[in-house]
């Protein structure tokens, strides 16, 4: 199978963004969803920055829906304070980030190939589940609605967030679909017999694991039917957690899904093939992955050896795959329909 | 505030009870879900069950749905056995657990002062996302359709189970309506504002807690909007975590809800207070526990110092409320909902 990376590759890095505001840099730019809309490719890139400081001051970040960018500066050698995490911000026994995710669009007028982000299209955090951060749009367009799902990240938790938009200038209302501890929310593009579908990733706590599930809904805003469709293998390269890409593609033989799997040491991608006619029934999954890390961008940075996707688009045979490499950079990559539903056979 | 419990608790203790196979003992009754069908008081029990076996030999159960009970024994001595936490058993990396909880029905001809099991109504794990067992059912009458809540347990983690009847003789089919980590649903007893609502209880992981959540339904199958509404307080008897017990009882000051909160040490009771036209704006909260474990009963046994509610009957301003104590034996009390009211002006 030829897994095409882009020569352009990464498409964006961090020193390629303007930062929101004058006093936070731009740490990672990454796991973008992607959408057609009119002539061009948009992506909604994730935005993860972090307060300026000094190398004796910690900061923790966090956005209030009235106040906007709220910090939390402590010296590195309060004994109050616990950093052993970079990410991870203890103090007096509450948890915060230090790093904070927005999402920022994008535009590609030559087919997907480079990208201009759009400034006048951020989208901060903007409730109360959502004040620690927002992450990993996936992008569907369903019956002429763009439907936008997230991770929302806060206090309470780390949930599955959703809004809607019709014209990529007005956004709807945002809410949770999905209740913590949830992530990778990728939406069917169509109902199946009569309800829509979607694959999520809840994680257990003792029992249970960081399976793929799948849900049901009506409407698009609440789900049931909760079922656990694909579970991690031991000794495998998905051994310890796997979580959907965007959403699957149609296909003669069954519903493709990419997906992403971890053993804690590397992300990877591989295929699942589930039932046309019945989204619970998987058919079909690759024993080795089809992507693995191995270009510089994907092997070193915030987080190496790591390629995760959530988002793509489709062009005949072709998949426009976009990627975020290492946690730090975007990147994209071409692959055959055709080959990767032959792997799988 | 007065606490009337029952003079006759414990009302059923495992002995009181025919295990469901020859070769299990009841280990454990508890955790009642609480309704009124015709002239009777029903409860349904949690009944958790193992196999007999010898000092030397430590056993795994589950629930297959075609095999029925199904044991893995292995010697206590095996090196490749973690049999530390006695309730989980660790096997090869794979975790089981040492007693299994299935559902029974008992009922009351005396107003819900003494019980009697019926063995023709017990309701077994089901599905492959059942096989550990299931626990915890609250019992809520909506327009004549009685829905039970539950705690549906496999190795795909602790979900949100769900199924109804009219009848009490036929049940509907099985689903989760709330995917891992999930405890503690407890409906509403109406529509507000055109939606059905629910109270329940997801785990985070890192960021998150054990907090309250409030979901809405257009049809209680498939639910969203999930918000935190009341989390854990640091320092106080329900540092550590709380969840619902029965359904929210609607007055005129608002939805009053009985929940449970543990410091780790000990459960007991509290109440919230939610706005009757806004389920999600919490009103009034109870700084000291209503209700702590001081009986002998409550204080020993399989989990000590434990009180949980999740089944209540309501008779004018008497609330008759059913409770697990010390996680082995089920007990009663009687409140009077003026005087909870009360306490929290």
């Amino acid at each position: 199978m030829q897994i095409n990376r882009f020569p352009g590759n990464p498409l964006l890095r961090p020193a390629d963004l303007k930062p929101s505001e004058p006093d936070v840099v731009v740490e990672c730019v990454l796991n973008p969803g992607a959408f057609r809309y009119r002539d061009r490719i948009g992506l909604v890139l994730r935005v993860a920055e972090k307060p300026r400081t000094d190398d004796r001051t910690a900061v923790a970040v966090w956005r209030d829906p009235e106040r906007g960018y709220v910090q939390l500066r402590v010296d590195r050698d309060d004994p109050e304070l616990d950093f052993s995490d970079p990410r991870v911000f203890t103090y007096r026994n509450r948890c915060y980030l230090s790093t904070i995710s927005h999402l920022l669009v994008a535009w590609s007028d030559d087919g997907g190939r480079t990208f201009v982000p759009d400034y006048s299209l951020r989208l901060f955090p903007a409730t109360t589940h959502e004040t620690y951060g927002i992450e990993d749009c996936r992008v569907q367009e369903i019956d002429g609605v763009y439907h936008l799902t997230y991770t929302a990240v806060s206090e309470f938790g780390v949930a599955g967030g959703h809004c809607t938009t019709t014209d990529w200038k007005h956004f709807s209302e945002r809410d949770l679909i999905l209740p913590p501890h949830n992530k990778d929310i990728a939406l069917f593009p169509r109902r199946v017999n009569g309800l829509y579908y979607c694959f999520h990733r809840p994680s257990g706590l003792g029992l249970g694991g960081n399976f793929l599930w799948l849900a049901e809904s009506p409407d698009l805003r609440h789900w049931g039917n909760h079922r656990c469709v694909a579970v991690t293998r031991p000794g495998s390269w998905d051994s310890e957690r796997l979580g959907a890409g965007c959403a699957p593609i149609e296909t003669p033989e069954g519903w493709l899904e990419l997906y992403h799997g971890s053993d804690g040491k590397s992300y990877r991608l591989g295929l699942m093939l589930f039932d046309r006619n019945d989204p619970a029934k998987l058919l079909a999954r690759s024993t080795e992955p089809i992507m693995s890390p191995i270009e510089g961008v994907e092997t070193n940075g915030f987080y190496g050896n790591c390629i995760f996707t959530n988002g793509q688009v489709l062009d005949g045979d072709r998949i426009l795959m976009y990627y975020g490499a290492a946690d730090t950079v975007v990147c994209g990559a071409e692959l055959s329909l055709r080959e990767l539903l032959a792997s799988l056979r």
